[in-house]
């Protein structure tokens, strides 16, 4: 039992976590300010922007320095106006597509919580023996049912705010992004990091607080039975995971339907340049950009970080925080996110305040700066919870004993996780971004074609697979030997902890793409152009640090959630060499391959049609080419929306439905298998898509920018090797858009489902065993 | 304990193994004369030859019926004669260079089994109670060490010895296969599979006897100690398949390699026809299907015969068989053996003898017919050998207790395994020929260029999964709930027990291959090359299916193994949830990616000094393009072979090293979880990267045929889309046979080196975890 009580009293918790989302919330406005003073209107021309004169810098693209130009065009700023609405608009309404079809498959599936939670124990109304200590009374199952019910809608309640809320703040940053650019790459880079910082806190923050509501409010009819309580609150996790995997999915499929066949047509046959508004796929392309990057991925990171959340909360429920009613050690997973919030705050100002990007070659520095400043400062921050929210001393449940654990052992559980996750980011860094070896392998073995461009490219996200998994094998042997699931969850939440650093960076990267895709439609200038197009490079590497981190952190969270679920499901060992175990084993590493077989079909079969209809259009419309008619923007739009509409349900109803058939027919064993299965070879497929397909369009963009003597002789535009490029960035798309981060929530949803779905499986499950 | 005997004496089963290994060589040698009877020197024309006349088939192809062409052209023969001679010197000259570099590795490796396992009671040549039964002595660790390493030897010699002479046929037949095509398509057929049965039946039948003597002789020692003489010959397995691993990944580079470079220049850049005489990789190319696709494959499926049987035996000598010493039971495994060659003998003779393929559309369906007969006969001949080579019931080692087992059950264990090795034939057979909508799709999908054809390609990839896993599941479920351990590995066996024409089948494509090749190369008419073509595209999805058989099989004597391992590494259970074996499961289904991304990044670089090799001989040397000047041959043969031999080393070294390092280091908990990991992910990759390989060929294939109205407005050769179905042919090159097929070398090559090196791990094992 645990020998001594946390220095911080439990006052001073109720206040701290509440204070600290409303902190970040009070951030993110302030920098929504910030973003909102670019007028979309014709600007004055102010003289600070060229105050910082040229040859401080020795880089290659000095020439992209603060030099203003095209500040005077009224027009310009009409056209990225109109241009802006269109695909707010557009996102707007797909998404409200969206949610009313995944709103109806959400309802049915809250209606199959409460059945099944409910029929426990016969919808009775009678207290119980608790599960994990069978001589006190808990609360009835029917209550778990109801308040797992409700937290499963108020999780996706609230992940779908998250995605609508992030959707807009980057429609909103993005044509302010292209028109900042006029002014240089600086002030673009600020615009655009300052609008994915708005996102990133207010997520960050509205996931916190609505969690630490939830708690409070639970409380009042569960009482003194917190094993109940975090029970039911675990249906939060599922609610925030369910959603992002539509989210993923449909936005998924939606962008990269219009990015492959506005590509396909656009750029390989007609050989006119990306985001040109003569190709009718233009506006659902970077409509796409908003609703999978940006509103798919908020889904997602913040499923990963309501579930890290309730799968340590659960295990700490049944730990001597739990059983002894201590408030503030319970809260210890909320606190380590309220403090990860006020790192990322400090972290965001070394970005935009604290120093000044000048020039293209110092956007990355500058994004990495961010990884390790806040890894840093989060690193204190930890001790600092760990030492004052914890005991010395305190036990954890470890699959039916009681583990003492010290607090200084969950510091370096929770460290461990931060670092790892530091780490992944590196590494993808490295084998993602064209200024190193990798990507510049892949660049150049595009002289002898497309084949083996893809044959590089295949071999290096294999490969970069290798070291992630190593810190992700070290991470989980050390927070699971010192503090049992426990551990391994607060290593998730560590992971998670510069949630808000890491998404800032993360939205950067669509926002600047869009800003991109402005530039060209408004006409503007080649130079402004360029700009965005460096922009967009980093981008395209902090998409996959960010994919890197939310695969790292599933992979965490999924062993925790699963080692709840066993232990919720009361087996005490999930033996590889029992026949059950292992089919579902063998089972569960397939499951990977059919989802992604289903995902990257849909965005195939999408980007047909839609190649079709762009071709429909250039061959029809007269004057289509000449840039004298416009084209049909809204039948492409259609295209995306109803493909994926129609293709997301398949596979997400692969993932919402396997746990349940098998927990119903196979039993709780058998579905151990299938979930440890599904995580080990799931990480492994999402990480190796995601790099495979950022080194690709990498690749691409290292041709194009010809910013090396190497790349010019690859390049330039158009020549053999830019098109055997672009044919293996187009191949890439669906891999790192739609299968591979798709394929951590597939991880994590099956095992918080299983988690949630544990009461039933346990009582009523196997039942084909119990046939034969 | 036993209830009854076995029907069989001992005697009965001391006569009919041999006997049965006997009639398998004779019948290879029939096959052989033949084959032999077609002569390389110009023949008389025959009139039997024409005898079946047109109108009996209504197949689109039917003008490929039997019309004799060309017999007469004296040079044609003598042409074909010098190309046969110069593929089957460079194929020699390659082998020998890889047996030298192989042998140096595998000499090491035999000292350090020495090593290892003598060290377990430091070289003492006292006896020591047996390991499973503690009250009775055992021969000493030291004489396991030796006759370990012993089979090792023996098992890598057979090994090299059945890749050789496969080599040796295939290139004895292909230029015999060309002649043949210009009597009819039929001829060729025949041809082709016969010489393929003569390989089928020598590697079948000389894999049977050697262990058979091995076990006699190692017997005279060993005596009644039958645990320990099991033990020793599992060294046999571990030779066996070492050697192959280094087969099928050198030569698997070797024919990608050249495959990849004479396509990109070839095909891709000059336009000029597959296996034309001009491109100077040519003969590296189909001197590459020889090295790589015969004696590659026939080494990994000779090893997973002999890592069956290992399985098998090492569990049935520490059953009631053994323990007992029950012979004709306990040599159960080879009885299944035997009959699989009389099985097959019969089967072979409807391909040879009872039909006649006179269509092409005949072809498939003929070689499908072959698997379905084998199947059915060999249904009966498990019948028999189970009811009379066993006891009614008998007892199995299972973890620790024995458990009662009938003689029935056995046989649906080793039925499972060879009926679920069907299905995964017909599933890939439908996922890879393209007779069906798969294959059409992805051949559909080339309309709007390369991208979209590897996109459809690796979903058809991953889709092509579910179902044998469905297969591999239901068989490892039946097979472990019946029989354990023992279960898995005969129903493995059972997978197996038709290898013969799973062989011949399998080998029957890249002669047919080839055969083209020369036909091209001697500059035959495009009838004919229209009939070897037709021969080679059917090749293609037989070579698919014989890669499913090859890992279905693989997943099921791994498990057999890794059972047996961790049996006599003591320990009890395989939990997931402990750290040890958790982060063991990661990093071995971490593995499959690691190897992977190796050998594709081999290919791809050998492949582009390839390309540079013939870019530049295109280039300098006059006349080439025009067909007046010959092309520098050996100069490419060069730079295959320098590859191979340079880059299998290090995947080589991963596999064989990784379970030592995790062994020594870890300890057996961690290394259990290893090859769990890597066993259910690595046949994933192997599966999908398989069939999409033999998709995109077939694809390419499909379209170069244009049999049918669809295909018509995809083609002709040389069409943007047929180029785009080049690309995604050429990508697949490496993936089907370079990456995936290696891969079910490395689950069952860790698995089975475990198992031997179980005494030393379980005894010096685990120093990490011993030191903190």
């Amino acid at each position: 039992m645990a020998a001594s009580a946390a220095i911080l009293p439990d006052l001073a918790t109720q206040v701290l976590v509440p204070a600290a989302a409303v902190v970040g919330i009070a951030f993110a406005v302030a920098q929504w300010v910030l973003v909102s003073k670019v007028k979309m209107m014709p600007v004055e021309r102010r003289g600070e922007g060229s105050a910082s004169g040229p040859g401080k810098n020795g880089g290659a693209s000095e020439y992209l320095i603060e030099e203003e130009e095209g500040l005077n065009e009224h027009n310009v700023v009409e056209k990225c106006s109109e241009i802006q609405n269109a695909i707010s608009e557009g996102a707007t309404s797909f998404l409200f597509t969206e949610y009313k079809y995944v709103g109806l498959f959400m309802g049915i599936f809250a209606i199959l919580i409460f059945l099944f939670l409910g029929s426990v124990e016969g919808f009775s109304t009678k207290s119980q023996p608790c599960h994990y200590s069978k001589d006190r009374m808990c609360k009835p199952a029917l209550a778990n049912a109801i308040f797992s019910t409700v937290a499963f809608v108020l999780g996706a309640v609230t992940s779908l705010v998250s995605g609508f809320l992030g959707m807009k703040i980057a429609t909103y940053a993005n044509a302010r992004t292209t028109l900042e650019a006029r002014k240089g790459v600086g002030k673009a880079f600020i615009t655009a990091f300052r609008s994915g910082a708005v996102m990133g806190f207010l997520l960050a923050a509205s996931g916190l607080v609505v969690l630490y509501i939830a708690i409070n409010l639970f409380g009042i009819y569960y009482g003194d039975d917190w094993e109940g309580l975090f029970e039911a609150i675990t249906g939060y996790g599922l609610g925030g995971s369910s959603m992002a995997l539509f989210g993923r999915v449909g936005g998924g499929i939606y962008t990269k339907a219009a990015d492959v066949g506005a590509d396909l047509v656009g750029k390989v046959e007609r050989n006119i340049p990306e985001d040109d508004p003569r190709n009718p796929a233009v506006i659902a392309d970077n409509v796409g950009d908003n609703v999978g990057d940006i509103a798919g991925m908020g889904s997602d990171l913040f499923g990963s970080y309501a579930e890290s959340s309730c799968a340590a909360l659960v295990v700490a429920s049944i730990s001597s925080f739990g059983i002894n009613h201590e408030f503030t050690p319970m809260l210890y997973p909320l606190l380590i996110s309220s403090v990860g919030i006020i790192a990322c705050l400090i972290t965001t100002l070394f970005a935009t305040d604290f120093f000044e990007i000048k020039a293209v070659d110092e956007i990355e520095p500058a994004l990495k700066k961010q990884l390790i400043i806040s890894t840093a400062v989060m690193t204190v921050g930890i001790a600092l919870v760990s030492w004052l929210g914890l005991p010395y001393s305190f036990t954890i449940f470890n699959f039916g004993a009681q583990k003492t654990v010290y607090n200084w052992q969950l510091f370096l559980c929770v460290a461990v996780g931060l670092w790892a996750g530091l780490i992944i980011g590196f590494v993808t860094e490295y084998y993602t971004s064209n200024a190193y070896s990798p990507v510049q392998d892949v660049a150049d073995s595009c002289r002898t074609g497309a084949a083996t461009n893809v044959i590089f490219g295949l071999a290096l996200g294999y490969k970069s697979v290798i070291i992630p998994i190593f810190a992700i094998a070290f991470s989980i042997f050390l927070s699971f030997s010192l503090a049992a699931m426990y551990g391994v969850a607060v290593a998730a939440l560590g992971m998670l902890s510069t949630i808000a650093t890491g998404l800032a960076i993360d939205a950067y990267g669509p926002i600047s793409d869009n800003a991109g895709g402005i530039a060209e439609m408004a006409g503007m200038s080649h130079r402004i152009r360029e700009r965005t197009d460096a922009l967009d490079a980093a981008g395209n590497t902090t998409a996959a640090i960010g994919k890197g981190f939310a695969i790292g952190s599933a992979a965490l969270v999924s062993l925790a959630l699963f080692g709840a679920f066993v232990s919720r499901a009361a087996i005490s060992t999930v033996d590889v060499l029992t026949p059950k175990v292992f089919i579902g084993l063998i089972v569960g590493a397939m499951l990977p391959y059919w989802f992604s077989a289903m995902t990257m079909k849909s965005v195939g079969s999408a980007a047909l049609k839609m190649v079709e209809e762009v071709r429909r259009q250039f061959n029809t419309i007269p004057g289509l080419m000449e840039g004298t008619t416009k084209p049909d923007y809204a039948t492409c739009v259609k295209i995306s929306t109803d493909a994926s509409i129609k293709e997301m349900i398949p596979p997400g109803a692969l993932v919402m439905l396997t746990p349940l058939i098998v927990g119903i027919f196979f039993g709780v064993e058998t579905l151990s298998g299938l979930l440890a299965g599904a995580l080990v070879s799931g990480v492994q497929i999402a990480i190796s898509a995601s790099n495979t397909g950022g080194a690709w369009d990498n690749a691409k963009k290292y041709i194009e920018a010809g910013a090396s003597e190497h790349a010019r002789t690859l390049g330039p535009k158009g020549s053999d090797c830019h098109k055997a490029a672009v044919i293996g960035d187009t191949i890439g798309d669906p891999l790192k858009d739609t299968s591979g981060p798709s394929l951590n929530i597939l991880i994590k949803l099956m095992a918080v489902e299983s988690l949630v779905f544990a009461p039933f499986f346990a009582t009523h499950g196997g039942i084909l065993f119990k046939w034969f």
